[in-house]
């Protein structure tokens, strides 16, 4: 298989104790023995969301985690409030429309981030919103929201509060019940660093009783299923789970809860900031404002002149290091360089030791040692 | 890890050699090198769909799959005729109902089959039907329907023809192109012998055409955004998949084309058959007419005064030994035996040696080894 080191906004790399978990014998997801692994599975989420309530597993992307966590508990022709600044915000926006339910968008530039005050005003606007969409980790521009403050807006509201922390649980600052989060949502593959395939939710008691009030209009994500198989002897799925990915998912669960959630969370912002200099150093630019930039992925401006099949290609066909592109309008006009999971110092060095060459290849007139180095004084 | 042997209508044992692909190391979702597996795992469905349509990979359970098979070709409001004897049969009545859609149902007994007159007539009766669906395999009780049959029936009418064969795919005669099949699901974990967590489907033509004038009423099972996603250079799906579990998938497919799609039917057929025999040869009676029986899963009457406890709590504590009970109104009432995937006699022996013991430990006067006989006369 491939050995070329993944630094993406996920899929991450897997610590090999989870690949070993993950292959595993298969057992029947309706026994008690699986009931158990279950179970520890699901409190061990709601311990990394910071939450009281339980947890649910779905076999399914991330995505599917968003659409279950929007139409549940808003019906269709209700209004939702959407901030987007990137293109997992806008998936909310798309969700929404999908199912009949109307999108007012609360656009904030590509880069930078939306203000609680901006919120504040959008909510005071229209008394109609039934629920505030947000992604706290925005990994298609490297900019982290304040999703704290703005949930002390939200709480002054009616509104349920709707946090996506795919690529922020386990790598950024997550407090579920602390923020006023109403329904949060995470995947497997980011900072979990778990393989990809499973989604994880939550939902405060307010959103349950929205829940309520919502006539299923879906089946697979229908959160009404998931309360009830999950209340079960032994609790269960609905439907046949990822056996196995419960088991990667479970062991990684526990590495995290071995190294400690604040740990991790500094680990995750040594490794932004050690990047950010990185890039400085190589004299390339941040394409988000620092102040707003995330801990688990840095955007990067493409320099002038240079083609992402350039830059992106001889990383990975060269030095055997993959990074990802831009999306949507940014494809070309930036590279993203994920730092999720088990990140350390030897992989930034990997990294900017091959972007240096890369640079170098490309003709750039540069220090090629200069990201190595403020790698290292990051992490001194 | 247990090691309990699953004689489960799914999850089925996964030969290890899947188990090891599995645990290869993840790669990036949209890069070549996971466009080069993606699209030869796809191609080997088509050939075990049996059709020269494009197949499709879905990060989700089976249910999943008839979700997306359904609701992404008749509207709200439309009327498909759901052919019912049974749990899953009357799944797809359930997801019609989520999504607005009305379910005319066709009851047949459980533990018997719908004929294709009975079809006949439904159809002659009705004009506004836009789909029929049916469970090829109904492992709730046993019974195989004659999907070849109905497809002539259908074929008849303007009505597409959906079919689930999550639980027969692999395991019992499917050919999606021959037997006039618009829209065909699967699941990985039945007789596909893949760990669980990923769904498959593939769409005909007039499939299609149906997709393209149904508004989407759904984003995460939205078959124009895999249409989309696949047709890519590398071919991708619209939300990160499951790439460990597409790994296991394609290594699974391999086994099956190794063995050949025919020689793979005909070893379920026997397992089938000596399942058959040696519930008759310990006193043990059939639940479905023996004529319409499964060739992938057996479901037996729960002998006079004998728990589900007893019985199946006695082969999994004393024998290590899973099987499954009955579902719904059949709880107490069935108990189920998988041969699915890689079963063999040795399988058989061991769950005919183990229901011998159990019987003989509830009480019963039986010769304990005619079970066991009964299969080596099968395979013999």
């Amino acid at each position: 298989m491939d050995e070329t080191l993944l630094m993406l906004p996920g899929p991450t790399s897997v610590a090999p104790r989870v690949l070993k978990a993950m292959s595993d014998n298969i057992v029947n997801h309706r026994s008690a023995i699986f009931g158990e692994i279950f179970t520890e599975t699901t409190e061990l989420m709601s311990e990394v969301f910071k939450t009281q309530n339980q947890s649910y597993l779905l076999t399914g992307s991330g995505s599917s985690a968003m659409e279950a966590g929007l139409v549940n508990i808003v019906k269709p022709k209700e209004k939702i409030l959407a901030i987007v600044g990137g293109k997992f915000g806008q998936r909310f926006t798309n969700i929404a429309t999908s199912f009949g339910i109307e999108a007012k968008e609360l656009n904030v530039e590509w880069g930078t981030a939306v203000t609680p005050d901006e919120v504040k005003v959008a909510l005071e606007e229209d008394e109609d919103i039934k629920a505030v969409t947000i992604v706290h980790n925005e990994t298609s521009t490297g900019v982290t929201a304040p999703v704290e403050e703005i949930g002390k807006v939200v709480a002054n509201h009616d509104a349920l509060y709707v946090v996506d922390t795919v690529s922020s649980l386990g790598g950024d600052r997550v407090d579920v019940d602390k923020f006023g989060i109403d329904v949060c949502v995470a995947g497997s593959q980011k900072c979990l660093a778990a393989p990809p395939g499973m989604a994880a939710i939550t939902l405060s008691d307010d959103a349950w009783k929205a829940v309520d009030n919502v006539d299923s209009n879906t089946y697979y994500l229908d959160m009404k299923k998931y309360r009830k198989a999950g209340a079960g002897t032994p609790p269960e799925t609905p439907y046949t789970p990822s056996v196995s990915l419960i088991y990667a998912l479970f062991e990684a669960l526990k590495i995290i809860k071995e190294e400690g959630l604040e740990a991790r969370v500094v680990r995750h912002e040594t490794a932004a900031e050690a990047s950010r200099n990185a890039v400085k150093a190589l004299g390339l630019e941040l394409f988000p404002e620092e102040s707003v930039s995330s801990a688990t992925v840095t955007a990067v401006k493409m320099p002038e002149g240079v083609t992402d099949a350039d830059l992106r290609g001889t990383m990975r066909n060269k030095y055997k290091v993959e990074l990802a592109g831009g999306q949507d309008h940014l494809k070309g006009n930036i590279f993203r360089i994920g730092h999720m999971g088990n990140i350390t110092y030897k992989e930034l060095a990997i990294t900017f030791s091959a972007l240096g060459m890369t640079l170098k290849n490309l003709g750039f007139d540069i220090d090629m040692g200069a990201g190595v180095s403020a790698v290292n004084e990051s992490y001194l």
